[in-house]
């Protein structure tokens, strides 16, 4: 099963690299464009079937190794093979 | 209006970022995650209220800055203000 993360820094951290490529934005002319936040999107294939339990592993293994639980915020969705 | 760009590597292209993690969860007992992609998650804040136009620019800026036609693909989707 296909399994994607989406990861994100919390509204409350600032996010340089975002700010760096909005004011990139700015400069090329694209002025309304307010506010950029930069995350990562991590895809993965894991073994299993079953929905409840791939989400489970996926859940521990973000919190674990993914994602900083302190900075960060994820999302999962899976993506079920088509047969 | 709010679009969320994912930016992803071409399959063509080796991510050893992602071979990393992968072979990080294999080592934590997460045998069975056999394929580890990682990409980018842009979200911004874009003025006006036309999808089409909106969606015209986003997909300009996306070119031009913010990814690597060589190396990745992108895909863009728009989230409508609630009112």
């Amino acid at each position: 099963m296909k399994a994607r993360v989406s990861i994100r820094l919390k509204s409350a951290i600032l996010d340089p690299q975002g700010k760096t490529v909005q004011q990139a934005l700015q400069q090329m002319g694209y002025s309304d464009v307010s506010s950029v936040r930069i995350g990562k999107l991590v895809e993965l294939e894991v073994g299993g079937n079953d929905p409840i339990e791939v989400r489970t592993k996926v859940e521990e293994f973000s919190r674990k190794l993914l994602t900083n639980p302190l900075m960060e915020t994820f999302e999962i969705e899976l993506v079920r093979d088509v047969v």
